[in-house]
């Protein structure tokens, strides 16, 4: 598509309600970006704009553009007990589904082919194949206005790989369905309609009167946090009210040991995030002296024992890095998806490919630069000024 | 002073060597700020120009203007070393002397009164009366030429107060001499100078070949830390290089305690910092097993538990503060620090004054208001988002 061309700006104005005077401009100021190659059908909003939110995407459907909605941003309780009981004020019971640790993904179908948008809008070429294999491609053809929301899970995830769910390569979990416009089915319809189609879906842990909601998610998370898992997404079964997420001390320490290996690259708002959410925590748990201590060294840990690694691995020569892999069906998906990860501004090494059944393995290692570079300065004598 | 009279910026800016087309601009642009009521003499800088640093203060002398250079940064050695024998590879020995817990200041004497600029380049009431009765006038007398830079340390300490120095009230203890462009006097000329006035100096813990300084350093930097102290200065005794800081874990464990009870109020940077400075101490430190374990716990220890009390303070309807004491001579002092105080933003609460022996005692409540707010917040219910 060329986008000098009047009429097409004007029609992909038409959509998300702007006038086209507008659209030419936040596309001239990068705030809509187009797509690149095999995916330039698709523009993604960098940031808000009005009521559209920064990732979702315009599609270009014939000679109009329609608009995805950006994945919403689901706010978290810090406290569990007051945080139930002031957002979910007005309704009786809230269902609690498990939050899997993965990354999240948007399903449309467009030209017959499915397209996974990652959070920030983008189209993940590896996620559109995975997809395509995961999810039963009827559903698309009977509900073309919806969009499935998923997570998507296992070893062979090149954002957050994982072991701990039992899953052999990738799984896709469905955790929402909604309409373009970001409007979701209510909770049990959607687990019907997701079934009907034979989706694999996040655990549905239970639904609670609220007054006991906060006691029996603390179950929740206990047992959760024993296996790792991340935690859960806290409903309202209308999905009229947005969810709220809770996750495990267990998650935020692995989230703090993965963080700490790049130090030099994970932002300090995360890592803070994640020490406040401890404390917290331990206060609204009423820990004994004994968990207090227990939480306080497995905080210190996540923290010490991976830099310890990191600097002991460039002390002996080696590069910080963070491995990871990808399994596909079909083989260029492996190229685009390299490029795709370039164009982010990755720094990554492919390995050579390698057949297992009718698939393709391939090790992706993604460099970091900026902590071996600081570590290596360190260890070379390189003060902190 | 007017500072709409062209004579006398073009005066002040004789001093530093700026056309006094710059310097005005500078003035209005707020890069020099000048300071209020009984110390209108005086002009900061709030950034550098040029060769100025941050922090440099511009006195008026007679109808001309000096300039009084700023605080000099000091590196920090991470991996001591290493970082010693890259900085000092072209001399002989280091000197080591100890850093003290307290804040630092630059000293002069101005129309007959001692006055003390803090890092920032603010004329500090408090300190300023303290150095005029723990600073002997005659040095400023004989030596007009000269700024002494020392570490205002003990609990009448209205920014950093601490009880482990052995300190009754508050002490000055010297640790440069300094000409006003910042030329540092040889170590051993300031020592023997600094005593001759009967100035307190901080200790010299030893001069030591550069061979061994990092084996000498570290048995110090263990013994200091046994006893919470901060750390040491490492100079070039004839102070032509400059020096480095290295410190104990104890005392980045303390700053995190410190930090964290303000959770909200504490820079990320800062609170950063001191964590990655654990993980490089204790590879360098070769730790066994149950060191790093110990460590670990100490890191988590001084995260978790002074946010926890924070936590718990506010759900007993408290307010998250800072209690800090001064003690004066001259009772007009607390009101002049009272003002500084809140010119500077803080939100302060003064007891009212008790006399002890021919000095006044005054407790300052320095209130948190925006950790209390959002600790509150969340203890309600709110959101982190």
């Amino acid at each position: 598509m060329n986008l000098e061309n009047e009429t097409d700006i004007g029609k992909a104005a038409e959509s998300p309600g702007l006038p086209p005077l507008r659209f030419s401009e936040l596309l001239e100021k990068k705030v809509i970006l187009q797509d690149w190659g095999e995916y330039e059908d698709f523009f993604r909003f960098s940031s808000n704009v009005g009521k559209i939110d920064e990732g979702s995407v315009l599609v270009k459907v014939g000679n109009g553009f329609e608009l995805i909605q950006g994945f919403p941003k689901i706010k978290r309780a810090i406290m569990l007990a007051p945080a139930l009981k002031n957002h979910f004020k007005d309704i009786y019971s809230v269902a609690v589904e498990e939050k899997m640790n993965g990354y999240n993904v948007r399903v449309i179908e467009h030209k017959g082919e499915l397209v996974a948008f990652t959070r920030s809008g983008h189209v993940c070429p590896y996620s559109s194949e995975r997809s395509g294999h995961l999810l039963e491609h009827d559903f698309f053809k009977d509900y073309p206005e919806y969009v499935v929301y998923g997570e998507m899970v296992g070893p062979d995830n090149p954002y957050v790989p994982k072991d701990i769910y039992g899953v052999d390569s990738l799984e896709f979990f469905v955790f929402d369905i909604r309409s373009r416009e970001g409007i979701a089915l209510p909770l049990h319809e959607r687990r019907e309609l997701a079934s009907d189609y034979g989706f694999t879906q996040v655990e549905l842990l239970g639904e609670f009167e609220l007054g006991e909601a906060a006691d029996r998610i603390r179950e929740i998370i206990t047992e959760l946090g024993k296996k790792e898992h991340e935690g859960v997404i806290i409903k309202d079964p209308s999905m009229i009210l947005q969810p709220l997420k809770y996750t495990t001390s267990q998650t935020n320490c692995a989230d703090l040991r993965h963080g700490f290996r790049f130090y030099n690259e994970s932002g300090k708002d995360y890592l803070f995030a994640r020490v406040v959410r401890e404390g917290f925590q331990s206060v609204e748990w009423n820990e004994s002296e004994e968990e207090i201590k227990d939480r306080c060294l497995r905080l210190g840990e996540s923290i010490i024992r991976p830099m310890r690694e990191s600097i002991l691995r460039v002390q002996e020569g080696e590069r910080i890095r963070d491995d990871v892999r990808i399994r596909v069906k079909d083989e260029s998906t492996i190229d685009r998806f390299r490029m795709y990860l370039e164009r982010l501004g990755l720094d990554v090494i492919f390995s050579p490919l390698e057949r297992i059944g009718d698939e393709y393995v391939v090790n992706i290692r993604k460099m970091n630069k900026s902590t071996t570079d600081k570590t290596l300065g360190i260890i070379e004598g390189q003060l902190w000024s």
